[in-house]
């Protein structure tokens, strides 16, 4: 193994929400909850499976409930919820996540236009509803979106988003995730972001979730592990985006990924194979070819 | 700028070349010197234009003659002529290219399909045309192809690379391109192999080329110029395969690689959006939506 390469990786299946999410297809209940069983199969041991948002904004959450009755209850497997305001934290807890993650967008536009709230009015549900889930015993992390760029503001300075994780840190998240949501990031920024946030927040562990807009999300994520991140989110098939970002596109694929770290020597506990029929799969219900290039060029040696 | 990120790279367009050889689409000579003319108005100063394969094995090169004399010649320009045997080296002389790319296959099996002879009389070949180069001062270089794996044989030893390497510096390369043929390489593999050719061959200058079939191909370039090579392949478009392997795909596409390092500060003397234009205009030339993502996601900030 060479320097910077570590001996494990943790990946978080995000294809249930962010994957699905911005898909025109509507999948029923079923098909989400057997996305979350071939995940699991496969290895997958975290899952963001559901987003309590309004089901007006996103019509394809409007079942999160369902879904979680639904799943597999297991000791190793967490289910991530995702919650943008307080109502979404009580629909969470009674659907029994394991944990919510809620999500502070980094520039003002963004926020109003995917939670209608400022960046400090998000800051401020966050201290809240962590005070809540600590009390309910349920593990509450956070997501800094558009942490590498803003659709609609351009830029982010990573000093912005290391003083936003600073003051998340206060309240006491289990992790804070940085979040290319419009796949703007290139390596060079990941670390130095990276370096930043852990300086601001040293205590977290720090958890990385890449789109592959502008085909940078892979080596992006080589420079997340190789610079400390414990963990990354990828969807099978690279399913996604996001609503309310023009332009986005899927996240890093879970099977393109595997390949990459299993090569690299870093153990994920991931079965490549398998997640390469089940990102063929998801395309098949969805009735489109998806981004993911591993179930097309089969694994190596074949 | 962070360690290990150069200030400079040369980019290689081979599009006209590596990502025409495999569409099924014909095109004319006039819309592939377009191609190279366009690439060269967006600042390409080393274009792969030709191949002189026999024209019944690539068709798609079979006016390579007519090409050769349509495109524009200008002193800050040079133009690569791939090279499989003796017959194309005096073809590519007589058409007047810069550059003699010789292939060297790393694996027998590879070898034979690709160019009818061994790994061993593919040395002895490239031996011989390096004399005739050196006599003609015509620019000689060569591509160790299926360098990080070969589709019939599998795993390919660094070691190996690294001998043939040790014993092309011989006949005094230009410079040796690690061919990532079917794009099954990972970036651990990329910094090992450039360091064991480095040592090989420590006065030749390296060059990489990546297919991205497997997602890993930017990854691999960023692994590459922070290991040192200073010379990294790519097409416009994300173009590109192999008809003598199985399940090749695209090279890296340029305008997705030059977002990628200008992004981290590295100058490459491209002009992106021209780049993503030409992309988008050779898949309408082509009929088909090309690999690239520049093109539809536009630059950022946009």
């Amino acid at each position: 193994m060479q320097a910077g390469v570590p001996g494990r990786i943790e990946v978080v299946e995000v294809g249930p929400r962010d994957g699905l999410q911005n898909e025109a297809t509507l999948l029923p209940a079923a098909t989400k909850v057997e996305l979350i069983e071939r995940a699991i199969a496969a290895g997958v041991r975290r899952v963001e499976a559901v987003s309590f948002a309004h089901p007006r904004r996103v019509p394809q959450m409007a079942d999160a409930e369902q879904v979680m009755a639904a799943v597999p209850r297991r000791e190793d497997v967490s289910y991530i919820g995702l919650v943008l305001n307080g109502r979404g934290f009580d629909r969470a807890l009674a659907a029994g996540v394991d944990e919510v993650n809620v999500v502070v967008v980094a520039t003002d536009t963004f926020s109003e236009r995917n939670q209608g709230m400022s960046t400090e009015q998000g800051l401020a549900l966050w201290s809240e509803l962590a005070a809540r889930a600590h009390r309910e015993g349920v593990r509450p992390t956070v997501t800094i979106a558009a942490s590498f760029g803003c659709p609609f503001e351009g830029t982010v300075s990573a000093a912005h988003v290391a003083e936003l994780a600073r003051r998340i840190a206060d309240a006491g998240p289990a992790e804070i995730a940085l979040a290319d949501t419009i796949g703007a990031g290139v390596p060079t920024q990941v670390v130095d972001l990276l370096a930043r946030t852990r300086e601001a927040a040293p205590a977290v562990p720090l958890r990385c979730h890449f789109h592959n807009t502008r085909n940078t999300g892979y080596a992006n994520a080589v420079a997340a592990f190789q610079e400390g991140a414990a963990t990354l989110d990828a969807s099978v098939g690279g399913i996604g985006g996001c609503p309310f970002a023009p332009n986005a596109t899927g996240n890093i694929a879970t099977e393109d990924l595997e390949y990459l770290l299993t090569g690299m020597g870093v153990r994920t506990g991931l079965d490549g194979p398998a997640l390469a029929e089940t990102g063929t799969w998801i395309g098949e219900q969805l009735g489109k070819e998806v981004p993911a290039l591993l179930g097309k060029a089969g694994t190596f040696p074949g």
